[in-house]
């Protein structure tokens, strides 16, 4: 990957991330020893992708430990606690974050000194980072082995490096055979309304050297029908246990197109995604937002004052559109069984 | 309709438009008797829609041949085939200006004074828009017919009343329908990338007391998968012999989902639609606009610079997604065949 969403500075004691607000029309960085800066980054989206977020938080854990003064492992651990509530706070939903943040607890539930603690909480922050990047390879290694020289894919939203600790879930498989040599074109939907296809998967790609072409989300039927696209890869937020996969509202119309047009239809997320105590998507909650974003665009309202909307940020794919979901796991293809995560092979 | 795209006002001898440009936060009116305010407005998009900029070329003729102080017929015939051209070469590829213009030349032709003149052309732009309205309202008629107490349709694009002399062609059975007494619900399309969903057909219904709902492209699958559709009814640009339609991009993919959930898709349009030169939609020309329209809206950019963008105007919708079209004559089912339109019945 040419760039580094998010990055531990060893020799500084600093933590760099892009701050994706700015993205794509400027590429800067947050580079910060001050929690309270992490937790900002958090709130504006400067950092955003559970994945990602999660990597944040521990290394947000790991600043705010840094800047404590204390000598005396009991007022060190009082005072680290609520920054990490703080932390925790910013974004009250987002599961990996609260995950990371436990996780950085129990570790510093272990210490019994100030410095060791500060040593193996950056310890534990770099673990949980690597494991990121090894899944997001994973994935990417599993998932390129069905891409071939010359194909075309096309991915809704982003599930990118922008995303997580490593080269992202749906993008990662395009990554690694650009790696292995393969010559792989993409097709990225704009993906309303937050657009994150057109800010985000584009800018990654082009940044990263990888052929991106960007449509509205209207188009993909076109691009489609014309035989431009081989296979669709798209990353999930939630996985049910029979393999429905909640994604980006629009997800379920591509897998709909891609069924019509005989292309498969790919989900690729980590393990950790499945949620195997719903045994279908029916139970999935689906998020409705503010009418705001679908009455405008960027800055510009575009509806008339008053109008209705509806405005849902997810939509489940029934898992019968679903060809195979790729995990760091390999490659699992239908009837899906996801009760048992630990015994998936 | 509580509002008039376009009008003419008999005392005051001038036109009266919609400036569309405007919509839909200012709603304001040109009033004009100058020709060069009109071939403005028609280039700058004031007046759109293939019906509309007919009778607003037919008007203009209309003002410039009142503007022309000549008192002899052959001098005020050539000036006026001079303003003639002009309105004409404003927008060169809308076949319907164009035609409407070509269709007030001919009455140009058999007047002998200059007075007789002015009264044939101002009786025959009359007459081109009466028989726009009543097209438009044959069709709603006929649409209105598949339309129960209730239901809710789902349409792309603006194909309503701000695209016609009238009620439209995809709105009218909404229109007539209400008209009826029948409470109508309408999910509009926003329709990327030029929002005509947002910006035009959310306005006009909004305006004239019908209920409305705004969505992005991406999310007519979810509103049609709750079961929230009874039927989609789009409009058409070019119809082939075999019923293929073509439209603006996007329909394709709605008609898709449509058949998917269960969902009857219509498509209404004049029978001056259908081309029957073309034996399917294989051949219609497909458009093909700048990349600037994918990469932002308005003066908002969303993707990166120099990303790669595709950008058609219109999708083709094949006639085994259509179960019905519906035509100032009648509803059309399949096998269609628009070979012979005269015998159309």
């Amino acid at each position: 990957m040419k760039i580094k969403t998010i990055e531990w500075l060893t020799d500084q004691g600093k933590v760099k991330l892009i701050d994706q607000t700015k993205l794509p029309h400027t590429f800067e960085y947050i580079v910060t020893d001050d929690f309270r800066v992490m937790c900002d980054a958090i709130l504006r989206l400067a950092v955003r992708g559970a994945p990602a977020i999660g990597v944040a938080g521990a290394y947000g854990v790991v600043i705010g430990a840094n800047s404590l003064k204390h000598k005396e492992i009991g007022s060190f651990r009082l005072d680290l606690r609520s920054i990490m509530a703080q932390l925790r706070a910013v974004r009250p939903t987002a599961v990996n974050l609260a995950w990371a943040i436990d996780r950085m607890g129990r570790v510093l539930d272990k210490q019994n000194d100030v410095e060791s603690a500060r040593t193996a909480l950056l310890r534990e922050a770099l673990a949980l980072h690597a494991e990121d990047e090894a899944m997001c390879r994973a994935i990417g290694e599993h998932g390129a082995g069905l891409l071939r020289d010359g194909m075309s894919i096309l991915t809704h939203c982003n599930a990118g490096s922008l995303a997580t600790g490593g080269m992202g879930t749906a993008l990662a498989p395009v990554y690694v055979a650009a790696e292995q040599g393969k010559k792989i074109k993409v097709f990225s939907d704009e993906t309303r309304p937050l657009l994150q296809g057109a800010r985000l998967t584009a800018f990654e790609l082009q940044a990263n050297g990888i052929d991106v072409t960007l449509i509205c989300d209207n188009m993909a039927a076109v691009v489609m029908r014309k035989g431009w696209v081989d296979a669709v890869i798209v990353g999930a937020d939630r996985i049910a246990a029979n393999g429905d996969a909640a994604n980006k509202i629009g997800t379920y119309t591509v897998a709909l197109l891609a069924k019509h047009h005989g292309i498969p239809f790919y989900v690729a997320a980590p393990t950790s995604t499945v949620d195997h105590s719903l045994t279908s998507g029916d139970s999935i909650p689906i998020e409705e937002r503010s009418g705001e974003e679908v009455a405008g665009f960027g800055n510009v309202r575009t509806a008339p004052p008053g109008v209705n909307t509806f405005n849902p940020a997810f939509d489940v794919t029934p898992h019968e559109l679903i060809a195979a979901i790729i995990t760091e796991k390999g490659i699992h293809r239908p009837p899906y069984n996801f009760h048992d995560i630990a015994n998936l092979k």
